[in-house]
């Protein structure tokens, strides 16, 4: 992840965070240089890394953040996750903010492997959504990579995505799939949301890339998965649960996409220590 | 809540969301008019119409947005949140911005009205922390404040908090409060941490505006709301969970802050829906 | 085209413009209203019609725009492209800016549709490429699909696409189509850049999406295309002039693209008259 | 000219070409240093190497770039303009944007250097006019200068240009002088937009800095350079071809202003080739 | 002056006045609807009045902005400058804002006007310098206009300014204006700072467009202008005072500058009521 | 003052002044380096270092900026206030902005530190009001703070001030405290304007932790300050001339707020000498 990617999301959480002055550390501290370590307080996977090596750097240049971790690496209760050293004042000014961005990113590569791992050894890989938090969707969308998920789409232009409303604004699926083509370019891949078999036939029928099966029982999956006979990669959609995670990988689906992964999501839990 | 306050943050989100072009949509779609209602799929406290709102208009200034619900109140599932009508393409460009600025701020205000629920009768009230998702602290804590809770201070200026690391500094509560005194405006307020009974006894004959009890047991917070005896706002925080809630408020503490508020937030679940 | 996409452009483009003030129409005009045409003095095709008029909104709402045209029409020389009706000082503010936007798109739109006449009746579609002006990609695309072409990838994480440098890098076209698999996300296809038939043969044997024929003699392209016998879109690349467009469609290549559209792109002529 | 005036405007070509991240280059190179050149593929003159150099830094500092050229400088096919050294996977990061900007701006250098050469020995100068491309402009004009020529005024507020639409609307020459004169600074120089040599004697009875003389045959400039004979600068205006610039610039005018230069400028041909 | 050379100028000061909520008027008012009138508490030059409207119209589009003066008429002590009417809540949050801007662009105004009351009969103007509050020049330099002065150059590009450190750097007056002439746009007027009568010699030979007296004596002065004897505007500068300014304009020059009209400047007195 | 609050502040500012280039400097020096002098031409006290310092960061990063003061130090007519050494056409670029900076928030502090030298020895301090330049407020509240005064609010959410239209509005005193006891967060201290002796008995009564005398004659102030007798501090406030300074201190008032610090302040006269 690009460092241009997240260095103005950095700056304006530091600007919300800072208002007009740090009065408190400002009148407690001057000039004193020490040291601080982030500790976890809990185990999970690592993310956020460089996002919160940016927070401290921005802060100010003087202060060193050292690590022995990468992000995706697992951490266990009482890790060092990094070593600071540098002014005191500007480490607790960048304390909230890096932690912040460290603990939400962590939390979301931890759910997703909590996840990957569930389905270990099947076909499936996990998939996320754009039920993501406003202005952070490229940190956490490089969280659930972190965690060893795979990307679904960025954005709205990323790949054509047909749902139930463009079906029936169009008439049918074929007939949206039509006007897709007509107007879309060929670097965009082709997804078609289906509910019903008679759906995943029609889209099978339309040679498309990804056939999503949205809110279908295990049974419904199994036969669409057939149905499809690799003809295209199949998606399990809508609202699946962790604990029905083993049964939706065994109908042999390529993707599940999680929206849980994003926007109910905990936050992981990491503390700094002076010392 | 003023506009000014997140337009630029919709904006943001919506550029986010949109990339190049929604080419699905605009595949589809050429300019039909339609209405659409969003609905809740589970019950809780509403919480962000006015940004909601915002997105849509944004989007398209041609789009009804119309509710007969406001910020705070209970919505159940079934309920229509809000109807919309307008150009299609646009309702359906705005649909998951929208929806992911709503479904989180209700999520904080439902966990928030929880929680106050639990502490009713008491002199307790539920407040909120910095930990807060990067850039959109001021809706966090705005659906903090519609699920009946009290916001803390919004950033470091705005208010003195000594903790643990400004004590360590100075030497001593007593002179981290003098320092500050020394050097911060009259406009704020100063709370000091403490961890033990000693600390709080220090900070009371400092005269300080409001003492918090970090991480003490129930019994540490009966003996330290004795002795503070009504001489400083008293908050009760660290990691306190929903099911310590009712015997930390029997304590008699003015406040109880619950990071989980804003950081462990599960987002309420709303869906739209042409028609 | 959404609004969204290209408000900021125009700002900018306005301001730029602007300096500190006009003070020649300032000094001379003072709220006389008057109308105004923009006029062609070339033939070609329309594009940037909903550019120009937000030029005119931003610099004055109360300025009215008036077309019987849409963009991917094709104007005469003396056609009245547009008229205008309001403060005469605000439609000169408004004037070069606007104009400059239009020209240069209607010019890119005029250029990709010549080529599209060439090769009609084949199954090439000409598309372009990352060669646009820095900042106004978004508008030179639109432009290409409004002359009739097909958009290649926006940016690099639309797709992949892998060059000689990648392929250098990764040893062979099978390892870099192995690591972009196990790295990139299902939604993006990827393509391989090739210049020998041997390559060619490579890129078939990974499965790819589509394969670039770079830099290619006309014959070379005959025996690739037959050589990929549909199993991947085939893209004819690498300094293709105009007059070599009718003997590579009519190797049978499903896509051309043309770097020249954008950087070597010549302003449509248009002006503005008051009367 | 300064960074200040470039850094934005290289940041905003680098996010809109990264798009979510480029994951090409990611999945293939991990660090990988490497060296790269850039080679001119047809002769010109150069412009645009410190944006080309800033692109490469925003990218990554460890980037060194080099080059035994400088702007303005003549280059021929097969010359290495620049070289590069650092981790590959950001120059292939910065390649692309890089590149647009160096072979427009040279584009552009390249077409003033031919038309100052082709008037060489007269009193003439070649300068631009104010059809840029939105956003560039202060590149633009640098190239310009590059190239040998000289600015006409950057912006509306730099100053005086009375055109057509304003004479007809002050009623006369004399008129929209005097209505400068009485609201513009004293820094501004006042020219005049003449279409009949009536009008060029008009201007010149005011006192004004330059005289346009637009869309006039070249018998017609010959009369009116004599007409002025020096008591403002003359300039020569309204659709110059390259061919016509001769015979323009042997009139004795002062100026010859080219809008081609910019708005029908074509991409001096480079490339870069790892190595 | 364009509004777009003042809407985010005025967005700033509104959010960096807001803070994270106006929570006094919030919690006072709820929509109630009232009349305000903005009242000169001292007589003097209005300027800002555009500018103070935009203040209300981000505010609250609903806020009627009503004013019988226009800027650069002269107010008395108890007259109402303008009345709104609007949500009261909305009117009290622009209340400080605009004030803020009004006072200080009336009271620029106002000590123009006093200036140029001074030379009143003189052929001299009043005019400003770049000593203005850093981001405001634009609205500085417009009260100025507004007062009845007339700007001298908005920034470096804008007029080539030869100091003291020029001259200097090129050895004489002769070789810097020769420098600047190769360098510079035929469109910017050269001045050139003297401090001494063979200076000004120099300059008057070297055929610059205005000569700067800095820091001279009345009798210097008149020297100077018998020298330049209409071959240059003479512009008076260095520290003159208001008591000076009748001495200095007797002497002939064209234009005395004045950094204080913009750096000791003082609000003029206006508040806003509700009734 | 952390950086990020001003680093924007000072960009704008060079963009601001530097137009599209400064072609001055640019024409006349090419590299060469230099020294220069920041001198004191009037005595008082230093504020605004860092930001001038910032300033000649942005321009060249080669300036070295060395200075033997310290925001805060009184200066005295021919003070070295900083010494500067670089290539001399980033000094001369960045003169003017920094000198703005310097002087105008020297002034600032000079003029705070009159007013605290005319009270010192009595209970009262010296604050600020929200009568600031828009869009440097950060700056000028520092500058009071470096002056020797005391911050009263930044913002509308720092602090509840209930003025004459709240109370007019919620129909007393009481009834606006309690709204704003019920709305407001704890963080906030109340603060409310009084007018007359009545008013001040039923804040007090109300128990809010500042009283503001409005307007109030001398006498009444000692009454007011008898009859609130310790039970909240006190603010004088209301057009509050130097003169009238003493006698207010005398009253016992804890605060005395003063416009005129920075709405009617003159900027220190500094000046930048080349050597």
């Amino acid at each position: 992840m690009h460092r241009l990617l997240y260095k103005d999301i950095v700056e304006r959480a530091l600007t919300e965070d800072l208002g007009s002055e740090d009065c408190t550390t400002g009148s407690v501290f001057s000039g004193e240089e020490g040291k601080a370590v982030i500790v976890a307080k809990e185990s999970g996977v690592l993310a956020g890394l460089p996002v919160a090596e940016e927070v401290f750097a921005q802060v100010n240049r003087q202060i060193s953040f050292l690590t022995a971790f990468q992000d995706g690496d697992i951490i266990n209760t009482g890790d060092c996750v990094a070593s600071l050293e540098g002014p005191i004042a500007a480490i607790l000014m960048g304390e909230r903010v890096a932690l912040n961005f460290l603990q939400r990113m962590s939390g979301i590569a931890t759910a997703t492997r909590a996840a990957v791992e569930i389905i270990r050894g099947t076909r499936a890989r996990i998939t996320d959504t754009r039920k993501t938090t406003p202005g952070l969707r490229i940190l956490e969308k490089y969280a659930v990579r972190t965690g060893g998920g795979v990307n679904h789409r960025f954005n709205l232009a990323d790949m054509v995505l047909i749902k139930d409303n463009h079906i029936r604004g169009a008439g049918s699926i074929r007939e949206a799939v039509a006007r897709v083509r007509r107007c879309c370019g060929f670097p965009v891949k082709i997804e078609v949301e289906t509910e019903t078999l008679d759906e995943v036939k029609e889209a099978v029928a339309c040679g498309v890339d990804i056939i999503m099966l949205d809110n279908m029982t295990t049974s419904q999956m199994d036969e669409a998965v057939n149905l499809i006979d690799g003809r295209a990669l199949v998606e399990a959609s809508g609202g699946i649960s962790r604990e029905r995670l083993t049964e939706v990988a065994a109908t042999g689906v390529d993707l599940i996409s999680l929206g849980y992964l994003t926007n109910k999501s905990r936050a992981l839990d990491l503390s700094l220590k002076l010392y």
